[in-house]
């Protein structure tokens, strides 16, 4: 993309409505723009990000062997007065009635409407275990939205919906579901460490948040550091492997590690020795539960077992705040010029600084390059501006794409050309050929 | 994708509530459920084809360098009562009240929101011409709603947006989105003509529909026979041509072809020789529209222009129905039996049948095809049930896949399947092999 051609309509100065970081880049960086308070338009580079943390959730749920489909946003509310939730959850549920007076809101979650699909069309165990998620835009009418679209109302969610015969396949499929979250915010850039959680209006007996340590995030987390050295990387698990998804649950969750919800200081304090202990803060960036049959039971979600007998199913839930974890990657990769972005998310992959425009040996060989780098599958920002090179730079040190190459006269002359790394500033000259080949390595994992 | 771990709730009755043929295939083939009256969820299967006809609409939208990005479902009243229409829009527009009293609706089209966007951002002539875009649900409260997903209440929109120094160049973006929406039907499988249309709520000087001919359509339609004639075929046009642009919008409607709102019987008969004046019905998959400074004039969306004066916008609104799109592609491609998907929406590209499942010769080949398909980049739908051959086929069928493998303990001893077209019914014998490299060939042209 030749920037002359794009919409990046960065600010220069900070937007005084704004109190975090990721908030105020993203503002910034020309990424979103407020429609209302908590609904925020996605501009061209926000769009880019959403869209690519969207794929890598997508391909992570698939890969796990989970279904997508989509519901609908507007919900009818008779769904949940059937699970008695209607009336039980307040102000932030949007209500909404419709021309011909019908009640209906805007889904703030879905284990109702799923619940209704699940009992019209499934009759017996043959057909578990099923997995069904969406990717859809969810309201929840905040009282005071803040922090840009991390406490936003109007927010684009990954939900997933499990459903089982029995508890011990319901708890593979949460053990599951904890797996593929791992691997999905690892290959985003972004370590999430799975707390015990309380369930909240989901309900439930078992949950875990996932969080990523911020320092503006808005839970205090309680942890052992031991935590923090563990990767998941690049274990390849079989869905259908339980004995492998429970170790990696044991692995990940039996150090402790919980949010000032559960935080117990007495457990802390006999499990945790004093030099592993940490007190910080998070941004919840995922949930997974197991309720039961909660919802089954109720709405008559029931399917005939082996012996013949009527049984409700156990379900589950299993949430990833899609739009929020912009503003988590940012919270945690970001220096005081602009985003840093993570290789797995960056909405290009690299930018290209043309330091005299007009020049025709500087141009020829900034449209030589660029044409090479999309042979070579990789998304480039070409900045073919007027500007001078300090602006240039701050352009994209702001938006914060991973690499950039630099091409001047100075260099061309010797046939070469910079490329940097956003992330410790370190240049190196190589020529344009090589430039390619070595984004297309770095890039290469990420494809 | 094995059929024995998806979830593909295919109904042998014929729904009660379906009028067409769209509504009834979409439901039997576990494509759709409604979740209320005009409001759907889709079913994995119609959730694959959503996502193809989406894909295609991107990649044709950014051919012609129009850029994405994503506004809101919700927005505030007041950028409405800015333009004026928040109390003209009537009835169909869902408004909502928030919990602090605020009034809100769900977006029915953006042109207040995109042209806010743009008077924040812009101010030079020389950052035009831009063309944004969204691919978005929407929600317009039918009184009636009806034929399934072809006149639903939350409905999936592409609605893009130009804007420009000058009437001419405001008309070559009129143009452009001509040009990319032939293309874009066409890829689809469809026949889409342009008609010279009212411009409604929009308002506007100049505006083309875009019509599927279907014995179900809404619209009367009448035009000359010889538009059918037309294709537009794998012409490569440059998004800055005017003059090409010029010339496909020349072609395409030069001839007579209005609906029934804008239908001039004494023009018909004057313009169109009897033999070839035809009177049909049609459904409508888009409309673009000219509509000068209806929006940027009172929302104040100026820019100084080379002169140095402060002008008002020119702009143009373009949508494509994209939900709707696939009840058209089902009313236009399916017979007795079922749904005929194009080659460029199908939701897999090829269904494979195993006509001895637990046989071990038989179970061991379909493996082998599968990962074969899977190894050339072909989305396979694997019947791996117990249900008879016969099932199977209706099945398969019924969903419309283009193409199916079938695989025999008869045909294996002669070291061959049979690939079979869905819209001939046609049959060849050829070695597994060869039927993978012949749908690679097939499908080529649609990657």
């Amino acid at each position: 993309m030749r920037l002359s051609r794009y919409f990046l309509p960065v600010l220069k100065e900070t937007p005084s409505e704004a109190q975090i970081a990721s908030h105020r880049l993203m503002l910034r960086a020309g990424m979103i723009k407020q429609a209302s308070a908590g609904i925020y338009s996605w501009l061209p580079l926000g769009w880019r990000v959403l869209k690519r943390v969207e794929q890598i959730v997508h391909e992570e749920q698939q890969r796990m062997g989970h279904i997508p489909m989509l519901m609908p946003t507007i919900q009818p509310a008779d769904l949940w007065q059937e699970s008695g939730r209607y009336n039980a959850y307040g102000p932030e549920m949007l209500r909404i009635r419709d021309r011909h007076d019908r009640d209906m809101l805007f889904g703030p979650t879905n284990e109702e409407m799923i619940t209704d699909i699940f009992r019209a069309h499934v009759s017996s165990y043959r057909d578990l275990p099923l997995t069904l998620y969406h990717v859809q835009w969810k309201f929840r009418d905040e009282v005071r939205p803040r922090f840009g679209v991390m406490r936003g109302r109007e927010f684009l969610m990954k939900d997933g919906y499990n459903f089982d015969l029995t508890y011990e396949d319901a708890l593979h499929a949460y053990n599951r579901h904890l797996v593929s979250y791992l691997r999905t915010y690892e290959r985003m850039g972004l370590q999430a460490i799975p707390m015990r959680a309380e369930s909240g209006p989901i309900g439930g007996d078992d949950t875990h948040e996932f969080l990523v340590l911020a320092e503006t995030g808005e839970s205090g987390v309680f942890y052992d550091s031991e935590i923090t050295d563990l990767r998941f990387g690049d274990r390849q698990i079989d869905p259908d492997d339980r004995e492998g998804c429970r170790a990696v649950l044991e692995e990940f969750t039996s150090r402790y590690a919980r949010t000032d919800d559960t935080h117990d200081a007495a457990a802390f304090e006999a499990q945790v020795p004093e030099e592993r202990r940490r007190e910080a803060r998070g941004i919840e960036v995922g949930q997974i539960f197991y309720f039961g049959t909660k919802y089954s039971e109720p709405m008559g979600a029931t399917v005939v077992d082996p012996e013949g007998n009527r049984v409700p199913v156990h379900m589950g839930s299993h949430g990833i705040g899609v739009s929020r974890l912009l503003g988590a990657i940012i919270e945690a990769n970001h220096d005081e010029r602009g985003i840093i972005w993570p290789e797995g998310v960056t909405p290009f992959h690299v930018g290209l600084v043309n330091l005299k425009q007009g020049d025709a040996t500087a141009d020829t060989a900034c449209d030589q390059i660029y044409a090479a780098l999309g042979q070579a599958g990789l998304d480039t920002l070409y900045h073919d501006g007027d500007d001078r090179a300090g602006a240039k730079f701050a352009t994209m040190d702001l938006i914060g794409l991973p690499w950039r190459i630099t091409v001047g006269p100075r260099g061309l002359e010797k046939g070469v050309v910079e490329l940097t790394s956003r992330r410790t500033g370190e240049s190196e000259e190589m020529t344009p050929e090589q430039a390619v080949t070595r984004l297309a390595q770095i890039y290469a994992p990420h494809r």
